[in-house]
Formats: C-alpha cells, structure tokens, sequence
C-alpha cells in the first residue's frame, strides 16, 4: 500500500535505466500506487524464490506451472527435460519465433486482518514478467543458465557439485525470458478499515508470515565423513 | 518421488468417486509417478494455500496473477474487483461464454542437493486445475464464495468480522471453477543420485524449507480490550 508507493512514478528518461519502462500490460487496473519497476527491487523479489509460476497458451487454453529458475544480469533461465511440451514449442528462436509466456513470483509476507470481511487482504510481494521465451542451444550460454539454476536454490552450490556431463546436457533444456516488460507489486502494513468500522468489537492487525529452513537432512548415502559445508549451515 | 507413487493410478470406476479423472492435460508428460488424481490430497494442497496463481489468455498472450480463493467442497471461488480484465471477461456463464483459466497452487517443501548439479531438485506439493470460470451472481452464492474467501486466510474469520455490506457486494466480483479436471503432484525424499556419484565428496540431502507465523502485530488503531481470539493465538 505504502512501501512501493514513491517507485512507482513513471521513469526519467534522461536517469540511468534502472527501472523498466511501464507498458500497457505492467499498469494494473487497480491498486496501481502498488506497483514499481524498480529493477533492484525486481531483482530482489526474483532472487527470493524457490519457484516461478509459468504461463504459456496450449491449444488455446492457459497452462500454468510452477518451475525452477535462476537469473542472470537481466535474463531469466527456466528448467525443462527437451521432452516437455512449453520447451519443445519455445524453439530456439531461430526456427521457430519463440513461446509467449507469463511468468510469476509471488511472496506472502502477512495475513491482513479487518474488522470487515470486504478488507481482508494479504500482504505480499510479487513480480510478473511478460515475454517470448526462447531455448538455449549456445553450450556456454547452457552452461551458464544451468549454473544459475543451481545457485538459484542455494548460492555457492554449482561450485560445490559435480557439472553437467555431456549426456546430462543433452538431455536438458533451458528456456532464455529477457527482463524487460516486468513489473513488481507490494502491499505493506495493516488493515484499511473504513472510519466507521474502527470501534467495531474485532480484532484487528497483521499475523506475519514467515519462511525459513529447517535442520539439513543428510542423505542417507552420505559418508558420514562429509561435513556440512559452510554456506548451508548459513542458510 | 515415492510418497505419491500409490495414488497415483487410475480410478476404479464403479469404487465411489474419491479421485478426479485423468485427462490429456493432467497426465504429466514426466515425472509421472509424481502426479495423483486423490480428492483429499488435492483439498489439502490448495487449503493451506494463502495464494494461488490465476493463468488466463488476454490478446492471445498468457498471463498469470497471483490472487486470494476459497474453497467450498468442489468449487472453487477467486476474489477480484468489478473492474478486473479477467473477471470481466469470464462473464456470468448466461451472457458470455466464461472465461478458460488454469489455477495452480504450490508449497515447496525443502531443496534437494545431490552431488550432480544434474539431479538438484526440490520437494514440493502442487495442484492445477483447469476449466472454465463463470461469475458468480446468485447473492447467496456470492455470500457463500466471499465467507469462503475470508475463512480461507483464517479458518473462522468471517464469523468475527462485519459482513459485506451491499455497496461492497456490489462492487465485488467473485469467479467460481469447478474441480473437476484437477492433478497434484508431489515430490518427496532425498537426493536421486547415480550410483557412480555416490562417493564424490559433496553433501547431499534435503535442506527442509519451513512456513509458519510470526506474532501477531495489532492494529495501530485497535481498541486495547480487543483481546487477540483465540483461533489467532492458535495459529
């Protein structure tokens, strides 16, 4: 409500780019002093997630499917088997002109509780990047989605694993979605009741929401000699 | 991996009808061991969901929302404003033909490290649906569907706040999905390394990833003998 309020100005074109241009698609409808396309705040929002929802179009028909993802600079990498049906129809934007896709990230930070049902909310942060997707075929450009993907789940890990080998390369493929028509949205703070709602008997206030990890499970293969490395007992 | 191979075959017609039926677009096209058709399973995942992502084609192009639902029984119902693109366009079932929407939930439950950068993964439980979603217009429907929407962010919520009143009604509009074409899949477990990898000197396992609430945070305008409820204080 509050918190994104002053980034959600128009850019000054004239500024360095750190934002992105606002298209028809990134103004919402409503609630737009929610919206920002700040790319730090983006970044940050992306960065934070363990999943993406992906929406592409089949047969007319909408699909959306959670899926892993890393990020590179302005570029997003999403995961597949060649096999799967969205990374076959992206092409590799040669032969094929890509696949429009949706893709979203959404963090929820609060339960919003109000005296009346009507503003009952949530507070959360999100981001929705639209664009045409495209397969990766360059072997160093895979190489580098693919470290990402891995370091997107947890930071310093493609380093402390063994690569991708030829095989595994062949048998996974990477679609490329460019940062550019995006857009995040945050709702911060407490309920927005109605004035003459305010002495009405019911609780009302924020219950936080809160992620975190628990105690590593070692495998139950692991020698017993591998210690936990320092940047998962961090987590 | 395993926690969901058992129910994930097909449903025995003439048993009561516990299970959706599997169709072309809810049989995976990998991983198909993960993926169950069991009603219970299926509640469970979108019930301790705060969000779902709402996919729909706008100008041929996907587009995936982040939103609040409730669930009653074997409907499903989505909140948004009179003036949203999407619920606009969904109609009231008579007039317009309703809109195609895939709704998707996800809960990730821990990150899987193997030794290969290859076989990273996480463990999560999702649910997606398809169909056709229809306004809802009947007031006691809507009534029910925006309960529904309140109970869903806290069981027991809507009988300790104001009801809607017929402005707010007015200006809210809810689109209703049937679970009828509906799919979960869920990975569990550890690391799926091969065989040949399982001496390199990497840890494996599964890093738990935890939700839960913080405490609650009153409103700045609440009277101070509110006290918090109790269905509060026992989330």
């Amino acid at each position: 409500m509050s918190a994104a309020a002053d980034t959600s100005t128009a850019p000054d074109p004239s500024a360095p780019r750190d934002t992105y241009t606002p298209t028809d698609r990134t103004v919402p409808t409503r609630s737009r002093q929610r919206a920002s396309y700040d790319k730090e705040l983006v970044h940050s929002i992306l960065d934070e997630a363990y999943v993406c929802h992906l929406g592409f179009v089949r047969d007319g028909a909408p699909v959306v499917l959670p899926t892993l993802f890393g990020r590179v600079g302005e570029r997003l990498y999403v995961h597949g088997s060649t096999g799967s049906r969205p990374l076959r129809a992206a092409g590799d934007g040669v032969s094929a002109p890509g696949l429009p896709v949706c893709l979203t990230v959404t963090h929820v930070d609060g339960l919003v509780l109000a005296r009346s049902a009507f503003h009952h909310s949530l507070n959360y942060r999100s981001v929705v990047v639209h664009g045409t997707a495209h397969q990766v075929t360059d072997p160093e450009e895979l190489r580098t989605a693919l470290d990402a993907l891995v370091d997107h789940v947890v930071p310093g890990r493609s380093a402390d694993s063994r690569p991708g080998n030829a095989k595994e390369l062949a048998a996974t493929a990477v679609i490329r979605l460019d940062l550019d028509e995006v857009s995040a949205k945050v709702r911060t703070g407490g309920p927005n009741d109605d004035a003459e709602d305010l002495d009405l008997p019911y609780w009302a206030g924020v219950i936080p929401v809160q992620g975190g990890h628990g105690t590593p499970v070692p495998s139950g293969d692991l020698d017993p000699s591998v210690a936990l490395p320092g940047y998962l007992a961090a987590l």
